[in-house]
This record gives C-alpha cells, sequence and structure tokens, in this order.
C-alpha cells in the first residue's frame, strides 16, 4: 500500500499530537509543516515532538509556498476553532488541491452557524476534485456519529440525550484553565459575560448533524450560558487547591428543540470532583438504546485518533465539504 | 422525497416484522412479495402481518415474474442464513436490476466462506449497476460495525472482545428451541453432533469483517462448539419448567487468532437465567474503550430495522457486493 502523505497546517498541542501519532502509523507520511508562530518557523518539525528526533521536515511560515513544492494527499489542519478564523486557511488548502482533515469545531457542521462559508468551500473543494471534513472526538464522533450510528438498530426514534462526564483534574493544564478551575464565582461570572469562557465549542454543531442525519426538522438549537461547578470540599488540582465554594469546573448544555420538546440534549460536564468519567447516549425509541463508554474516551487522545483514522474516509470520498454523518465512520488505521 | 419502493422476498417471520415496520415509515413503499410457501402465495401480503389489514400486495410465488411487472428499488431479501441456499434467489434480484438488502448471515462477510459465490454476486451486481449487502443486528452490527465504529477513537488496537448477554426466555419460541432450552445434556449433545444445534451463525463473518476493517492478517478464526448452560436451580421458560442439570442455553464463542493470540473474541450467551442482559465491547489498544449497551439491543427488533436502516446506504453505494464496514453506517430512517 502506498503511503498517504500528510501536511500539518498548525503545530500547536494538537498538531504536535496528530504529528507524533502518524509518525507511529504505517499508512502516513508527514511531508510537510506550516505554522505561524516564529518561535517554530525553520525548527525540525521532528524536534518539537514528544520524542524528538529529525524528520527533514522543516516548519514553514508560507502554506502556500509548501504547497507549491511538496507532493501530498492531504493536510491535517489544527489551528482554531472558529470557522472565520480558519476559512482562508481551509480555501487555500483546497485551491492547492489537497484534502482537508480539521479539527475546527465549527467547520464539523457549518451548515447551520456559516451556511455561506460552507457552501463557498463545498465548491472550491469540488472544483478542485478534493474533500473538505472537520471532526475530533467532539463534535466529530462522541455526541454526533456515535449516537447517530446507535440509532442503526431503531425503528423510531423520539429523543437522544448524550452526557459526557469527566474529571478535569485528569487533563491538560490549559483544559482545567478553560473549565474554570480555581475561579471565585464572581470571577467565573465576569468570564462568562466576557466571553473568555465559552465552554465547550461545538454542541449545535452536534444538535444539527444529529438533527440532519435523522430528517428532523429543528425549531430551534440553543446552548445554555456554561454554569459553574461548586464542591463542598477541598480539592487539589494542577491548579492549586480549590476551597469550597469556588469553581471546580462547569457545565455545557444544549438542545435541540421540536414543538416545544427537548429532543436532542446534549451535556458537557467537566470538573475536578468528577468519580466516575464516561460517555452515555440514551436513545428514546423503538427499541430504547442505553449505551454507555465506562471510563469515557479522552479527549486529546480521541481527537488525534478521530482525526487520522478519518483521512482514509476523507481521501475516498466523493468530492466536496463532507460531514461525518455521510462517511463510513473512522476506524482504527494501521 | 420520492419513495423507496420495495418487494419482501420471504414472508416468513422476519420478512413480516420488516414488511410491518415499513409500512409506519414515510420512505418506502412496499410492491410486491414473493415467498414460495403455497399457504402464503396469493395472499394478500397486510393479511399476514400483526396488523391485519389489505395492502393490495399479493405473495407471488414467482420471483422473476414479479420482478418484470413491478418496479422496485431494491429488494429486502429475507430467507434463509446459508449463502449456498440463497445465491441463486440473490442473483435472481441482481439480474433483473435491483438492489438487494438481505439479512442471510453468511451474506454479511461472504469473502473467506463463500469467495467464488461472493465474487460471483459482486460481478453480477458490477453489471447491472446495483448493490448488494448481507446486514442485521448480529451479524451486521453488534459484533462488526460497531466495534469497528469504536476503535474510531483509537490510535492502537491490540485486541477486542465483544459479548452479547441474553436472556432467551424473553425471546421468541423458535429461539428458545434453537439454543437448546430444555433438553438433557446426552440430547444437547447429540444435537450437536447432528448439527440441529448449530448455535449462533455469524461469528466468524463478524471476525472475518473487524480483522478486514482493521486490515489484520489472522492466521486463523476458528468457532468452538456450542457450550450448553446448565443452573443449579428450576427456570420457568414458555417451553416449560426446566429442571435443575437441563439445558437452559448456550454460548457459542469464536476467536480471531494471530501469533497464539486471541485478538478477536465474539462470545454470544443466551440461556434462561441470564439477570443482567448487555452488549459489551472491550478494546485493548490506545486508549482502551469499554463499551456497553445496558439490556442489550432486541434481536428481533434490531435485526428488522439495521436492515430496514441499510436500504438507502446501499441503494447510494457504489455497485456491487458491499459488507456493512464499507458503508456510512445505517441510522434510524423516517
Amino acid at each position: 500500500m502506498d503511503k498517504i502523505n500528510l501536511i500539518i497546517y498548525g503545530c500547536g498541542v494538537m498538531g504536535r499530537k496528530a504529528a507524533q501519532a502518524l509518525l507511529d502509523k504505517k499508512s502516513f507520511k508527514v511531508v510537510g509543516a506550516v505554522d505561524i508562530d516564529p518561535e517554530l518557523v525553520g525548527k525540525d518539525l521532528g524536534e518539537i515532538l514528544d520524542k524528538p528526533e529529525k524528520l527533514g521536515v522543516v516548519i514553514e511560515k508560507d502554506a502556500e509556498a509548501l504547497f507549491s513544492k511538496v507532493k501530498a494527499h492531504a493536510v491535517v489542519h489544527t489551528t482554531t476553532s472558529h470557522l472565520k478564523s480558519v476559512f482562508s486557511q481551509v480555501a487555500q488548502c483546497l485551491k492547492a488541491g489537497l484534502n482537508v482533515i480539521s479539527t475546527c469545531e465549527e467547520l464539523s457542521y457549518p451548515w447551520k452557524r456559516n451556511p455561506e462559508l460552507a457552501r463557498e468551500l463545498d465548491s472550491l473543494a469540488k472544483e478542485q476534485g478534493v474533500t473538505v471534513v472537520g471532526t475530533g472526538i467532539n463534535p466529530g464522533y462522541l455526541m454526533d456519529t456515535l449516537p447517530l450510528v446507535l440509532t442503526g438498530p431503531c425503528l423510531k426514534v423520539k429523543s437522544i440525550k448524550v452526557t459526557r462526564m469527566m474529571n478535569s483534574a485528569k487533563r491538560r493544564v490549559p483544559f482545567q484553565v478553560k473549565v474554570g478551575t480555581g475561579l471565585t464565582q464572581e470571577e467565573f461570572k465576569q468570564k462568562i459575560e466576557d466571553k473568555v469562557i465559552t465552554g465547550h465549542v461545538g454542541l449545535l454543531e452536534s444538535i444539527n448533524m444529529i438533527a440532519d442525519g435523522l430528517g428532523w426538522e429543528l425549531d430551534e438549537a440553543v446552548e445554555l450560558p456554561p454554569q459553574p461547578v461548586i464542591d463542598e470540599l477541598e480539592i487539589k488540582t494542577a491548579l492549586g487547591t480549590i476551597k469550597p465554594g469556588d469553581v471546580i469546573g462547569l457545565t455545557s448544555i444544549a438542545y435541540g428543540k421540536k414543538e416545544g420538546k427537548e429532543i436532542i440534549t446534549l451535556e458537557f460536564c467537566a470538573n475536578a470532583a468528577v468519580d466516575e468519567e464516561y460517555d452515555e447516549i440514551i436513545i428514546q425509541g423503538e427499541p430504547n438504546i442505553h449505551q454507555k463508554i465506562v471510563g469515557g474516551v479522552h479527549g486529546d487522545i480521541g481527537t488525534v485518533a478521530v482525526t487520522i483514522n478519518t483521512i482514509p474516509r476523507t481521501i475516498e470520498a466523493p468530492a466536496g465539504l463532507k460531514v461525518m454523518k455521510d462517511l463510513p465512520p473512522p476506524k482504527a488505521t494501521l
């Protein structure tokens, strides 16, 4: 089998983790890397990985110049969460005739939040005969693809509820900061108002993908402001010991509604006091399906794996902007 | 949306359940029915359903004659488990330019057990520009498609174990007979020798589909003879009260082996003493995934639903013989 040649676009935490994981796989070869950070440009990609070793792949600043000199099948794109800020990057890849697998959360289902940008990317991809997909563990898998797959044995579906319950103290420090760990309730409130804390990006994308997949016309998809989680006991975290009454994490909830009923409910719970981690999907229908991933799926590894495992599906897919529900699901690649 | 027009091929228990379920759906229309049973031929299909009502669809004996006069998109084929016995029926449908979704267990992954028949069906389907898929809850979903989907968030997979734990006393009587309920141990042994009790058909198909999906070359796939399950207490079933020491069900186990290790293990447990029903998937890898469907998925409803929900995927797929791992997964249809 010929290897799939890849360019890493964005050499931050996720880009590096993806690059590191790709090195261990037979199916892929990293042939190029892009980042705008002056600290990174000019370095060998291998030098900034967990297990540093020279790869002969220099991180370049100018993506277009790189695309013109290196031959690749696809780009693994990991920069930011919002489609508006990554649009030109993704468009640039497509124009160069490259397939794109991106971790941009809003790209996982862009047809509602950014329909015009979605249409533009779709046309561009079709013109070039390539495919673009936004994915990751969530959005992209646990709260949309997997619930849809679990409706496969159902004759009818009335409602779907997905809950991710995770202990944030076990995750990376930036993640702990992102969920408000250690803030006073007042500070948390302020950061919500200032949109410094936004909760989890992608709940609405997942809701819209589920609804589309099931042929449901929702009246509305709404996301509530993240709620702080408080505990009565002191809790030790990598950010220090959190006093009772201070914030130990947050809960983000979003609903897909139809005729006043919440027919899709997504609940993202991340705090330092969670004893039992899990990812749970409850489908009310015929039959009911109640599934649980005991211990949950680790977010970082999961995102890297889903992204990598989606690469072959993307390359094989018909040209255009695709969402995960349209592809054969990812499976572990060699 | 135009309705998908279907012919029901085989009007036994599963064919009727499929027909009944299809009547409740907006996406499909049943336009023909075939069976060779003289008791059924000439009857209106609707008369033999759970909720009898005339449908204007007469059960015909001669499939070819029916195909020449009725226009359909696909055939829902539910006759028997073995590919050799259904080959000519499926070939007949393909020759008539009809897509086929079949519950024939051996058709779910025919490339190992019957590679020549598989090749023939593949060529025939391609010649006619149609698609043929074998599916159902198991094989087709719980022990192959779903485990593969659950490797999506894995960077590496070392082994997969799937267990279906079901209480046979809650199922149809023919199923209870099939798992040996009420036999003495001696009678059970004899029926295994005589191949009257065969255990669950499809474990090897599921193993081969998983291995193929993950790019694993197995040294062998083996199925052990079904083992009787005995209890110390009396158990009441629809087949009467079972004495302690008599058979209350069976366990079928199959392995996919590589270098002496069992890297795929499928365990099908059906007996009248099961307290907690579940379907469980344990993936050893990076990360480990431990998934459980609490209460399990009911076999009959599940098979009907997976079959129906695979119809649109089959029609949309490229021509040829496909297996479930190659298609976007089934999701509940309207």
